[in-house]
C-alpha cells in the first residue's frame, strides 16, 4: 500500500491506494467521525463491492442508496435521491457520504455532502481508473445541466481517499483506456518523466499489471495533488493546467450528447488537438506532437471527434466551457511535453484550422 | 447612512443601511468585479424596485430572472431557473449574482451563486426587515426539502449588503412583524441593552419610524455580524445561538405547511415557548418571561402555536430539526433576558409540559 497526503492545511487527507483496502476497516473507520454513513452507489457496482464495503463499516449506522448508473443520471434530480434517503433516516451534520463508485457518483455524493444541511463529511472510494487517478482528488464535485457539463457544483474536500486496486478486475476495457487519459495527461502537464515511463509500460497497464496500476495510479494522484495543493479554487491559474484537453473534450462530449463518449475518451482527443494547436503555434515539435498521438492511439483511445460537429458548432460549444473569462477563451496548452501553460494568446484562426482538420463534417 | 463590517478575513464584506441606497450606483458598483451581474428577484418586488436597482447597474451586462413569490417556491427545482437563465445569458466565473427581495430570494441567490460553476459572487438587497436583520447576514444559503427546512444548502459570504430602509414602506404590517421577531431574538440572546431599547420605541417601529427603524437594523446586524464573525460554519456552538426560538419554529412551520406561518411569526412563538422551558428549568424568572411574552405580543406576533398540532406531533417535528446531534436535541434556551446558551442538558420531561401548555391539540 502507497500513502499519500493532500496539502490543505486544516482540510488535509490521506489517499492510500493498494489492493485490497475495502476489507481495510482500519484505514476507513478513523474518518467516520459520528455513529453514522450513508454509503452513495450504484446498480453497477453495488453488487460487485457493497457488501465489502458494509462489512468494514459494521457497528455503525450504515444506510445505503444505490443510483442508477450513467453520466445522464449526474444531475440535480437524481441528486435529490440522496437527500431524500438522508432526510428519511434522519441523518444529523454528524453523518459521513462514502462515495462507492466511479467519477459520477463520487461527483454527485461529493456534491450531496457540501450541501446536505450546509455541509457533511464524505469519504470517497473510487472503483474506476478514472475516479481514482482524477474526480477523486481535489474536491471538485457537482452535476450536470442540461446546458452543460458540471455547471452545478461546489468545492468540497473528502477526508479520505481509499483507492482499492482490485476494483479494477472488473472495468471494462473501454473504462481502463478512459482512465488512462488522465494519467497520459498528468505526463503532459508537468510529469515528463511519468509520460516517458507510461511510453515503456502501457502495454503492462492494459494488460492490469497490480504493480503498473499502483505506480501509475500514485504518481498521478500525487502530481495532481501538488497541482491542487498550490491553488484549491482555481483562482490562480495553476489548477487550471489540470483541463488539459478538457475544452476541446467538453465540446466533444456535448456535442454528441452526454454518455456517448466516455469522458476520457473526450479528453484523450482533445489532448491531441490541443498539441495540434501547439504545434501550429510554433510551441512544440512536430514529433513531440507525434509522441502524444501515439500515447492516446496506444492507450487505445480516439484519436479524433466523431463525425457529424462541424467545426462551428465546435467553436461555440467550447465558448460555453468555463474557461471563458471575461468572454475570452483560454485553453490549456502545451510548450512541449511536460510543460503546459493556460493562455487566452492564441490565434483564433489557428483554432479553427486545428479544429477543420479534425472533424469530419 | 450607517455602515458596518462583518469581519470574516479575506471574506470580510460591508453593510450599507439608509434611505435612498437603491440609487447609489457608487456603493454597489465597486462590489461588482466583472462586468456582468444577474438580479434575481421575484414578482412581487419587480415592479416595486426592479427599475431602480437596474439603474445603479447601467453600463453593465445585466440580466434578470423573476421568480414566484413565496416560501413553497424556494425548491431545487424553482432554483434551477436561476441556472438556467445563467447558462442561457453565458454568465461566466466573473458575473455577480445581486439578490432583490426577502429572504427567500436572497437564500436561493445565494445558493444558486455558491454552487454556480463551483462558486460566483454574490450581493444582497434584501428589502423586507426579516431578511435585513436575518438573513441577508451570515452567509447561509440554501432551499428547503419537501422532507424539511433548509436541508440544502451552503455557506457563502456576500461581498456587499445594500439595506434600503425605504423599501419597507410597501412591505405589508404582518411582515414588518415577522421581522421584528428576530431584532427581539438579537436582544434575548445577548443584548439586553437593544431588548430594553426596544421595549421604549415598538410603537414607533411598527409606526416605520425611519430612525428608529436604522437604529434597530444597524444594531440587529452588528450583533449577527459579531456572532457569525466568531463562528462562521457553525461549528462552535456560538452561532446555534441565533436559532434562539428557531427549532420550536421549525416544527411550528413544518406542522401547518411552509408558508402558512411566516418564520419570523414562528419564530417569535418560538421564542416565548423556549423562554416558559427556561422558566420551569428554573433558569428564568417567571417576570421575564412575561417581559418576552409581552414583547412578542406588542410586536404583533402570535405567542401560541396554531390549534391542530398535538405535542407528540410537535416532538417529532423538532427531532427532525438540524439542532439534533448524536441522536440528542440541543436549544437555545435562556438564561435571562440578553442571556441564550446551547444546552442538551434538560428534562425531556419539562420539554413536553411545556408543549402541553402551549399546543391546542
Amino acid at each position: 500500500m502507497e500513502t499519500l497526503t493532500v496539502e490543505l492545511g486544516a482540510r488535509s487527507y490521506p489517499i492510500h491506494i493498494g489492493a485490497g483496502l475495502l476489507e481495510r476497516a482500519d484505514l476507513l473507520r478513523p474518518h467516520v467521525r459520528g455513529g453514522q454513513a450513508m454509503v452513495v452507489t450504484n446498480e453497477t457496482v453495488a453488487p460487485l463491492y457493497l457488501e465489502r464495503l458494509l462489512r468494514s463499516l459494521e457497528g455503525l449506522r450504515v444506510d445505503h442508496v444505490v443510483l442508477p448508473d450513467g453520466e445522464r443520471y449526474k444531475t440535480l434530480q437524481v441528486m435529490d435521491r440522496i437527500y431524500t434517503a438522508l432526510l428519511e433516516r434522519h441523518h444529523d451534520r454528524g453523518t459521513t457520504l462514502i462515495a462507492l463508485g466511479g467519477g459520477v457518483v463520487g461527483d454527485m455524493t461529493g456534491f450531496a455532502a457540501a450541501t446536505y444541511l450546509r455541509g457533511v463529511d464524505f469519504i470517497q472510494v473510487p472503483t474506476t481508473l478514472l475516479a481514482q487517478v482524477d474526480s477523486s482528488v481535489g474536491g471538485k464535485t457537482g452535476v450536470n445541466h442540461p446546458l452543460g457539463k458540471n455547471m452545478i457544483g461546489a468545492f468540497h474536500q473528502p477526508r479520505c481517499v481509499l483507492i482499492d486496486t482490485d476494483t479494477l478486475d472488473t472495468l471494462p476495457d473501454r473504462e481502463l483506456s478512459a482512465g488512462l487519459a488522465e494519467v497520459v495527461k498528468y505526463g503532459l502537464i508537468d510529469d515528463p518523466a511519468l509520460f516517458a515511463w507510461l511510453e515503456d509500460h502501457l502495454e503492462a497497464l492494459l494488460a492490469r499489471d497490480p504493480a503498473a496500476l499502483r505506480h501509475a495510479i500514485a504518481r498521478s494522484c500525487a502530481d495532481k495533488a501538488r497541482i491542487v495543493a498550490d491553488d484549491e479554487t482555481e483562482r490562480s491559474g495553476r489548477r487550471a493546467l489540470l483541463n488539459l484537453g478538457h475544452t476541446f473534450g467538453h465540446a466533444i462530449e456535448t456535442g454528441v450528447g452526454y454518455g456517448t463518449w466516455l469522458h476520457g475518451e473526450a479528453v484523450g482527443c482533445g489532448m491531441v488537438m490541443a498539441a495540434d494547436l501547439s504545434r501550429r503555434l510554433s510551441w512544440m515539435e512536430a514529433a513531440e506532437v507525434e509522441r502524444v498521438r501515439r500515447m492516446v492511439e496506444r492507450a487505445r483511445l480516439p484519436v479524433r471527434p466523431p463525425a457529424g460537429l462541424t467545426t462551428d458548432r465546435f467553436l461555440e460549444l467550447m465558448a460555453v466551457d468555463k474557461k471563458v473569462l471575461g468572454g475570452r477563451l483560454r485553453l490549456v496548452l502545451l510548450e512541449g511535453i511536460g510543460h503546459a501553460v493556460l493562455t487566452d494568446r492564441f490565434d483564433g484562426s489557428l483554432l479553427r484550422e486545428t479544429i477543420d482538420t479534425f472533424t469530419v463534417p
